[in-house]
């Protein structure tokens, strides 16, 4: 490794081959903050990921709504490990993980040797099986897909506006699958885009009167909330205009709408903000998938029936004190990796043994709208107006970086102040089937 | 027309389908500033783009570069006309004109009848008839085009940091074809984001050695302006470490390098930023191309050999006082659609014929990196610090709305204060030849 003299002394900057090799795949919340926690300690680390940024996925929902852009909630992941000269950054995918010899193959035909292993890779969306949903309703989980949601939201007044619209009801008919925070949180933003931000912009149409409809499955939404919240925020949904419709499982997706509970919606955007599963950690891992098909940890986060190998974050199922598994959510990844991190620098730098991993909630939160949002910190609940404040607040303090901080926060404060959304362009040429 | 309540009295929005119907083709910034002239008189006016945004193309460089996002440098099209009700926006591409019937038919099916039609399709990147160059040296006209420039450059680097990185030293060679405004902005950001944002990303490669060659055809860079300006620019590329070959035409140009007087440079980045040529507009209006394939046009910039059709900007040909046509700057299209805009306004409402339009030269820039800025005012020069100044307020006065300014100019003070490009992100994916 080349000293970098611009960045500190010789002595800061010197890295040793024969420190021990930490190896940590996906740069989310968790790897993220593992890495963080080791930098600058007597070890060397890799941070694998496939894309060069990590992504704020809390707030990817805006950039799908046209308020945010896509660096707005992407940092590279060099500039936030680059000031580490003993962490290593790699753009690639694990293919393969042979915990015997202790080695990860790369996409990139590299191989790493590794004395730990850290596997936080992280969720993807998941259909339940019907895949052939996922070109009809694309889910919101990461940059294209965001961009794409936002082109298909924004074509979708345009093709209306058209004098040969053919079916502008359809046109302006936005149908989001699955009343959880995502769900809840697209279908609001699509409502205050209409409402306010776009209700100058047309002649023929009246972005105003789009019917936006949220679906869910079971019997109220956001059911991982108590009850007062859901009531709450489904009251506040309403008010926005949106349709919540329950108790309607989802049949069928086509180009030309949705099928739930028996009943046919003709819609042209539908939006997946259903379900996740994780990545497939456990198959690269070689062993028996836990809970959801999650990877089993036990409390300090080693994986089980392996050795020195980890995992944390969306991926991993890490029971609770009453033996459920911790929700996938950015803070509790977040600070199993501040944990694990701190955990593997006592053991390999002063052989010490940390006390097992505990979640401490900070409170779950979603966001209906402007002004309106939920927290749960499970003895004390909070809504409206304040709720939304806080919501704001803590989600500009979780942004990684300080520059992001600043721009975000500017943005927010712009589109507070004026209903305005200035990420407002169609970039991925949207394609409808036929007679549309 | 329906009356919109929320945007105005209903006198205000009184919009008469008897009122003459002007048709615009392109909201570049010839297009924008005529529609925006007409807006509010009693006029009908459609304004037509194959895109829903404005694109302040003279910025694109710097979302090539990383420095800028997308929506940045571009306006709703809809947003900046929305105040206007007797502006109508329609998304499509015009497929054919009949100047006979005075009729447009769009891509989406539609035809519009025109009183005046204003053609403003602005010009393309051109490849002098090498178009098999396209795919290897991406050129930047558009979001797209800058979007896979900054996944090329940023991929570069990524690939040379892996160790089993082939070929280090054409990976870390980027190459700009073409000496003019264009080219010299790509390859002064690229050497400042090569030698100040990245130097502390990366661990194997040092981002400061890498290549930044500028080729220029002709004898010297920056054709256009005097050779005082030509030569101190020449000297502040070179500063910023960027080798300018002139006297290079190129040969040819394939995945492993470019070939230019005879000299074969390996670097797996080329960029083109040699040449533009006008869009179609001649062939679709049925008439003979003027110089260098332009829509011919007199002085009030009605189109030579046809009634009721107007043309401006990069795709007319308008000569000026000495016979030479004016040259493709956004002033000049701005200049002409503020003239047009106004001309149109005074003969439909009040039976006025207007003077000549007459291009008031607002200096002509060239931007070579921070602080370093030529800037062409005819009989005064201006280069430096000065001239980057008056560079930086031109284009932030320049952004076509409100909005915009505020967040581009706190971005350019964000990297000003800290060298830092925040748009550091791979969203498109860079598939080179095996063997790479």
């Amino acid at each position: 490794m080349t000293n970098q003299g611009t960045r500190g002394s010789m002595a800061k900057d010197f890295v040793d081959p024969n420190w021990p090799h930490i190896v940590i795949v996906g740069a989310g919340f968790g790897g993220l903050a593992a890495a963080r926690q080791l930098g600058g300690a007597p070890v060397r680390v890799t941070v694998i990921d496939r894309n060069n940024y990590h992504l704020f996925v809390p707030l990817l929902y805006q950039v799908a709504t046209a308020a945010l852009s896509p660096a707005d909630v992407a940092e590279p992941i060099r500039h936030v490990l680059g000031p580490y000269s003993n962490i290593r950054v790699v753009l690639g995918e694990v293919t393969g993980v042979d915990t015997g010899a202790r080695q990860v193959a790369l996409s990139t035909g590299e191989t790493l040797s590794y004395d730990r292993l850290v596997m936080a890779t992280g969720s993807t969306s998941s259909y339940f099986g019907h895949d052939e949903w996922r070109a009809v309703a694309p889910a919101c989980k990461s940059i294209e897909e965001a961009r794409v949601i936002r082109s298909r939201i924004l074509s979708a007044f345009e093709e209306a506006e058209r004098d040969s619209a053919a079916d502008r009801e359809a046109l302006m008919t936005f149908v989001v699958v699955g009343g959880g925070p995502t769900g809840v949180e697209l279908a609001g933003s699509i409502a205050e885009l209409a409402r306010y931000a776009l209700t100058s912009d047309f002649r023929r149409i009246r972005p105003e009167t789009a019917k936006i409809i949220l679906i869910e499955g079971g019997p109220r939404i956001l059911g991982a909330f108590p009850d007062d919240l859901a009531t709450y925020a489904e009251r506040a949904l309403r008010q926005l205009g949106v349709r919540v419709m329950t108790d309607m499982p989802v049949e069928s997706i086509t180009a030309e709408g949705l099928t739930a509970g028996g009943q046919f919606i003709p819609a042209c955007t539908v939006l997946w903000g259903a379900g996740v599963a994780p990545t497939g950690a456990a198959k690269l891992l070689g062993i028996e998938p836990g809970p959801g098909g999650r990877v089993p940890v036990r409390s300090d986060l080693t994986v089980e029936g392996l050795e020195n190998v980890y995992s944390l974050g969306d991926v991993a199922a890490c029971l609770d004190e009453d033996g459920r598994p911790l929700p996938g959510l950015a803070q509790v990844a977040q600070q199993q990796g501040n944990y694990l991190g701190k955990a593997l620098r006592a053991e390999l730098t002063k052989g010490q043994k940390s006390k097992p991993f505990r979640f401490h909630n900070r409170g779950n939160a979603a966001i209906i709208g402007r002004h309106a949002a939920i927290f749960d910190f499970g003895r004390f609940h909070m809504k409206g107006y304040p709720a939304w404040m806080l919501w704001a607040i803590v989600h500009v303090v979780l942004l990684v970086n300080f520059a992001q901080r600043i721009r975000v926060s500017l943005q927010w404060l712009w589109r507070y102040l004026t209903y305005r959304r200035g990420a407002r362009i169609i970039t991925t040429p949207v394609v409808r089937q036929a007679g549309r």
